[in-house]
C-alpha cells in the first residue's frame, strides 16, 4: 500500500469516528495518563493489516510506541497478541474502533483468501479478487486478498480492459471490439474478453486477447475451453463460484479463477484490544 | 443522509474505480450511444440506498434518467426491478460498480437488521447498531439499518458518552466517573454507562446516567437487571448478541439491544444490472 | 478539540494569510536569523486557545520551540507573558497573525462566558452557548466556552433534537412532533422542545422530553414553568438574554441558561507578539 | 467575491453544522412539505452578504426559490424584509443558521464601515480594513468592509510588503530594507514602511516606498508627518484607532486610516428568518 | 477523460489563478454586460483539449454558450476559429488565461506527436508517451498524446511494472527480477523489461515478459533485437531518441517508440481569445 | 515558496505517479534494501527547485538522508552532482520520476531566465515573467524565475490590477477605467495599463496609474514612449518579445519586460538520477 494514501485514508476514518472529540476519554483521563494495550486474536485466522496499528497511533499521539509480535501474513489463534502498544490510554481508546473495524475486516478477507486456496488444493491455478470491493477500502482489500496468498485483478476500470457483452454486442463480435480497443490503447495495457462458447474462446484466441475469461461456465466446460488456448493467453474462471463449489475447479487447467465472495461479503475476523492501565 | 456529503463521498468512491478513464466503455461506446439499464434483485431482500442510483449519475451523466419502481423499505423478490435508467450506455456502465457495491451492503445490512427484528419478535424492544461499521461508510451503514427498522446507537466519538471498564477503573467508580463527566459536559449529551452486576446497575441508576447498557449477559441476568431501572433510564444490551441467541432475549423488559453483526460481516444482498441497447 | 481536526483547520488558515509565500518576511530574514517571540496580554482576560501556538509553528516550521507560562483557562492582567517562542524569526512573524486572530477571539469568547458566570452569581445553573457560532470556528468557539467555565449546547443539527415552532405547527402538537422523532431516532440522541406556555411545559413533560426550553421567558415565568418539571428533565432558559438581563435569571431554579451572545459579537482579548532580535 | 471559493467555504460550513443529517428537520417534515422564509432585519443597519442566501439553499436543495428586496449595501431598518425564500420547509430551515451566522457579522462589519466613515467625516480619507480577520472568513470580511464604503488593504502576506520595525532592526535602516524587499521584487508588489518619527519618514520618502504608515502617531504627528511626504506616494495612519478617536483624525491629510476594530471585535446586526407553512 | 476528475482539476487551476477575485474584470465591467469570444489559431497545429473552453466555463459561469467550431484531433491553420463563446464580457475573461494555459500546451503536444508520427513515415511502428509529464497534468498530457494520433506508455507507477536496470542487478538477472515481479502480482499486469544486449533480449523472452525494450539502442540494435522476439511479445525502443532522429528508426521492426520529448519540452501552440463587445 | 503549499503540492503530484503503489520498486526490492542516489545534471544550466528532492522524499521515507552538493542558482555543467540521497532503495526509485520532472522544469526556466537576461545584456532592464505559466505550477515556476535572476509579475488575477483593451473600451477611455478601479479597489494595489500609443503613454501618466505596459511596441517606440513616463512610473514592454529580439529591447530606458516565454515553452533541463547499492 502506497503510505501517503494509506494516511489520507486514515486521517478520514479518524474523523469519521472523532468528530470534534472524544467525549468520553478525553473527558475522563488525563492527558498523560500511561497504559499498554494488547492486540488480541479472539479467534483463529490470518491477519492482515498490521501497518494500520503504527499508522493510526503515529496520526494520533507521536508519544504511543508499537510493537509488533506477528507480521501480515500469519496465521494465528485465540489469544495470540498481534501488537502491544504503550502510551497515554486516552489515545489508545480513541484510535481502538477504527483501528478494529480495519485489521478485522482485512483479516476476514485474508482468512477467507487462504481458505479458498486451501479448499481448492490446485496450486496451478491462482486464486484473484474482482472490483466488488467496499467503496472506499478497495486498496486495503486488495492487499489483505495478497496476504492471504492470492491475487489482485485489475485495480479499477482505468489500469486494465475487460471487453463484456455489452460491449461484444454494440461492436458486433468479439473480433471487432478488440480491434476498436487495439486501435485507440497502447501496448501496456491488458485486454481480457468474457466469452461464453467454443465459439467465443476461439474468436478471443485469433483476436489476439491477453486474457480469456469463461464466464459462468462449469467445471466441464472450463476443462473443455481451457483447451483451446495457447499458452501465451491467460485464461480465467469467473462468475457464480463459491467456497463450496470451488474445489470442483481444480485440476481443470485454467489459470486463474476469480471470487467476488472473497471481497463482498466478509465476515470480520474477531480480534479486540485489551487495555492494561 | 445528508445530500452534500453523499455527494462528496460519492465523488470519492467514482473516482477510486474509474481513475483517469473507463478504458473499456469510453474506448468502446460512441458517447451518445443510448441505452436502458435495469437494475434487478437475483434474491429477496429490503432494499436500501436506491438513492445513490440517482446521485451517481447524476455526478457522471447529468443525460442518464432514472425511474424508481421500489423505494427504500421495500422488501423485493428476485426478478423484481428496482430501478429503470436510460441514457448513454457508456456511462451507464461506468457508474455500474459502485453503485452496485453500494446498495448491495446497504441492502444486505438492511435485510439483516429486518430479519433481527423477526427473529427477536418483541416489538417492546428496539434493535440497533454500533459503531462496528465499515470505515469510511458509516452514514451509509447507519442509514441502512434504519431502512430495515432498526434505530441508530451513537454515530461516533463525539455525540454521546460511553463510559466503559477502563474508564471506571481510571475513576475508582461508576460514580466518579459519571460525575466527572457531567462536569464538563453539556446537558444535551446522553451518557451511557457499561454494567456487568447488579451492583454496577444500582450505582448508575443513582450516578443518574442516561442509558445503563448490560453488557455481555445473559438474558436471565438482563431481565432482572432491567428490573432495577426506573423507567425514565433507558436500558440497553449489549455484547456477544448472535442471530441465533436473539430470540432468548425477547420479554427481558430491556428496552434496546445493540447488535454488531449487523454492520461487520454483512452479506451483500444480489441485485444486478441488465443493460439493453 | 480534536488534533487532527486541528491541524486541518490550522493549515487552511496559514495558507490564507501566507498564500504563496510570506513576501516581506521571507524577503528580509535570512531563514536561520534566531529570535525570541514573547506573546503579551494587552489587557485582562480568561487565555483559550493556547496550544494553537504550538501547533501552528509546529506546522510552519519545526526548528520553533515554545514554552507556556500560563494554561488555559488562566486569569491574565496587562504585560502578562503567556507563551515564549524560539527560533527562526522569519517564520516567527508569518505565524503572527493567524496565532493572534485565533486566541484573542478564543480568549475574549473565554473571558466573556467568564464573566456572565460571575454576573449571574448562581452556580446551581450551567452558562451555556448555542449554534451562533462563526462558520468553520465552531469546534473553537465551543472549546473557548468551556474554557471560561460555560457548558456546550448541541455541536449541530446532527447531535441532538431541537423541536422548535415550526416542527410543533407541521405536527400539531408537541406531542405528536416529540412521537414522530422518537420512532425515528435512537435511544443515544437528546431531545429538546421549545415552550412558551404553562400548557406547553406540561405537555412537553408528559410527551418525556429530555430537555424543555423557556423560550424567551421573563424572569418570572421561568421560576414558575420551572417548578412543573420533574428532576430528571432538564429545563433551560433561552433567548434574548444579555449579559445586563442575566443577572435576573439567578435563583429562577432553571438548570440552564444558553447564551448566543458569548460567541455572535466577541470582543476580542487584546494580546500580541514582541519579537527580540 | 470568488463563485468558486464562496462554494467551497459554503460546503464546509454547511457540514460542519448539518454533519450526516439534520435531525430534527429531517426527520418532522416531509421532504417536499412546502413553505415562505423571510429574512427579516431586526435592527438598523447596512445589509451585506446577501448573495450567501442563494448559493447556500443552492447547494442544499434546488427546488428553494429566492427573491431578494434589497442589495448589498442598501441601509435596512427593523422589519424590512431583505429576501424571501419558497420551497420545501425542511430544507429551508436546515440551512438557516449557517446563512445568519454569515450575513450577520457581514451586516455587522459593513454597518460598522460605514458608522466609522460617517464617525471621520472627511471624504478625502480612505477607511480600510487589516489582517485581523476571522480565520478562514477573510475573503468574506474583506467584501464586507467595502459593502460598508470601506476600502481593502493587503489581502494577506502574498500581495503586497509591510516592512515593520523587526524588519527595519535586521537590516540597520529602513534604505536598507526596502532595498532588500527591491531588489529581490517585481514591479507589481506595493512596499509600505512603518514610521513612528519624522526622520523615519523622511527616510521613507527616499528610499522610494509606495505607501507609508505612521505607526500609532497623534493626530498631529500625522498632520505633520504627512506634509514631508510627496503626493505620488500614500500616507496611511494605524494603530490603536477607535471609533471615539478616529474623528480627531479628519482634516490631518492623510491618505487612508486603516482599522482593526472593523473586523476583529464585530457586533453581529440582528437579521432573522421567519418561516410560515 | 474523466468528467469529475476534469472538474476538480479545472477548479485547482482556476483558483490559482482567480483567488479572491478578478480585480480588474470584476472591478470594470458591470456583471452582466454581454460579449463574445473567439478562440483563435495563430499558427498551424492539431487542436486538443478543446473540452476544457465548455468545462471551464460552466464552473465559472451558467449563462456562458459555447459554439465549437472545431473537434479535437483537427488541424488547424493561422486565424482558425475554435469556438465562439458567448455571454458576461467579465466571466469570459476571468476564465481566459487557464483555457488557454490549458489547450495552447495540449495543443502543443498533439501537433509534436502529429509531426513525430510523419517523421517516423512508417506506420507499422506506435509512437508514444512516457512518464516525462508535468506534475499534476498526467491525464491531460497523455490525453493530448492520443489526439495527435500516438498512444499511452502506462499512466503511473500503478498500473504496470517496467524492470529497470536496478531492479535487475538486485535481483541477480532478468530471469529473476521478473520471476520474483509474477509470484505477487496478479495476470492483469503488464510486465515490460528494459535490455540492452542480444543476451538480455534473449533472456526476456525465456522469462515471459510482455513488452521488451531496447533501451537506448540504435536503429541497428532494434533492426537486429526484435528479430529475436516472437510475435506475441510486443518490442519498444526508447531512450535518447529525437525528433530528428526518429526517421532513422523507421522499418526497423520494432513495434512501438517511446518518447519522453512529445511532454517534457512542449512549445505551446499559439492560440489566443479575442472578445468583441 | 510557502512550505505547507509545497507539501501539499508533492502529495498531489507523487499520488498521480503512485497511486495504490509502485508496482514494480515496492515489488522487487525489500523494504530496507539501502542504496545511494546522486542526482546529476547531464547539461549546463542553472540549477533550482532542489528543496524538492528533500521535501519528496521527505514525504515518501523519512529514512533517507539528503546532501546538497549545489544550491539555488548555482551553474551546474555535465556530470555535476546537485544531490546525494542514502537510505532505501526502493522509496529513492519510487520518488524519482516526480522530482526529475519538477527540478528539470524548473531548472529548464531558470536556465531561460539566465540566458534572457545575458542575451538583453542592460542591467538596468529587469526580466520578469507573465501568467502564461502551467496551471497548477505557478509557484513552481515564479520561483525558477527568481533564481535565474529574474523578477514575477504579478501571481493571479488577485494581486495586481492590469487595465487591457476590452476593459478600456468598455469604460470609454483609460482615464475612466483608472477612476473606476482606484474608486473600488484600495491603496496597496498596483494598477497597471496596456498602452499602444504616445496618446495612450501619455492618458495613463495622467491617470495615475502605477506601471505603464507599451504593448506589442518596436524598440524605437518604447524608447520613445518611456521619454513621456516620469521616474515614479514603472514602464514595462510587453508582447512578442523573443529571445532572438530581446537585445533589440536593451538601452530603450523601459525599466521591465516581461517574457511569456520564460514558462510557457520551456525545455526542460536534462538531469538524472544514477542509484548504486
Amino acid at each position: 500500500m502506497n503510505q501517503l494514501k494509506l494516511h489520507q485514508k486514515l486521517q478520514t476514518f479518524l474523523l469519521e469516528d472523532i468528530g470534534e472529540k472524544d467525549m468520553t476519554s478525553q473527558t475522563i483521563f488525563s492527558p498523560n495518563h500511561q497504559g499498554e494495550g494488547l492486540f488480541l486474536a479472539k479467534e483463529s485466522g490470518v491477519v492482515a493489516g498490521l501497518a494500520i496499528i503504527k499508522e493510526t497511533y503515529h496520526l494520533l499521539d507521536s508519544k504511543i510506541n508499537i510493537q509488533y509480535q506477528v507480521r501480515d501474513g500469519d496465521v494465528v489463534k485465540k489469544g495470540d497478541v498481534l501488537a502491544k502498544v504503550n502510551g497515554p490510554v486516552s489515545s489508545i481508546l480513541t484510535g481502538e474502533r477504527v483501528i478494529l473495524n480495519l485489521i478485522q475486516r482485512m483479516s476476514g478477507i485474508a482468512t477467507l483468501t487462504k481458505k479458498s486456496i486451501s479448499a481448492l488444493s490446485d496450486s496451478s491455478i491462482q486464486i484473484c479478487d474482482t472490483r466488488k470491493t467496499t467503496p472506499g477500502l478497495r486498496m486495503f482489500e486488495k492487499y489483505a486478498v495478497t496476504v492471504g496468498g492470492g491475487k489482485n485483478h485489475r485495480f479499477g476500470l482505468y489500469d486494465a480492459v475487460m471487453i463484456k457483452d455489452n460491449h461484444i454486442a454494440f461492436c458486433g463480435s468479439i473480433t471487432q471490439a478488440v480491434k476498436r480497443v487495439k486501435q485507440q490503447l497502447g501496448h501496456m495495457v491488458k485486454i481480457e474478453v468474457e466469452t461464453e462458447t467454443k465459439e467465443d474462446v476461439l474468436e478471443a484466441v485469433n483476436a489476439g486477447v491477453d486474457v480469456i475469461m469463461f464466464d459462468n461456465c462449469t467445471p466441464q466446460q472450463v476443462r473443455e475451453f481451457s483447451t483451446y488456448v495457447p499458452g501465451h493467453i491467460v485464461t480465467e474462471a469467473s462468475g457464480g463460484i463459491t467456497l463450496e463449489t470451488l474445489p470442483t475447479y481444480a485440476h481443470t487447467g485454467v489459470n486463474v479463477i476469480s471470487l467476488g465472495y472473497l471481497t463482498h461479503s466478509v465476515s470480520a475476523l474477531d480480534i479486540s484490544l485489551v487495555v492494561n492501565m
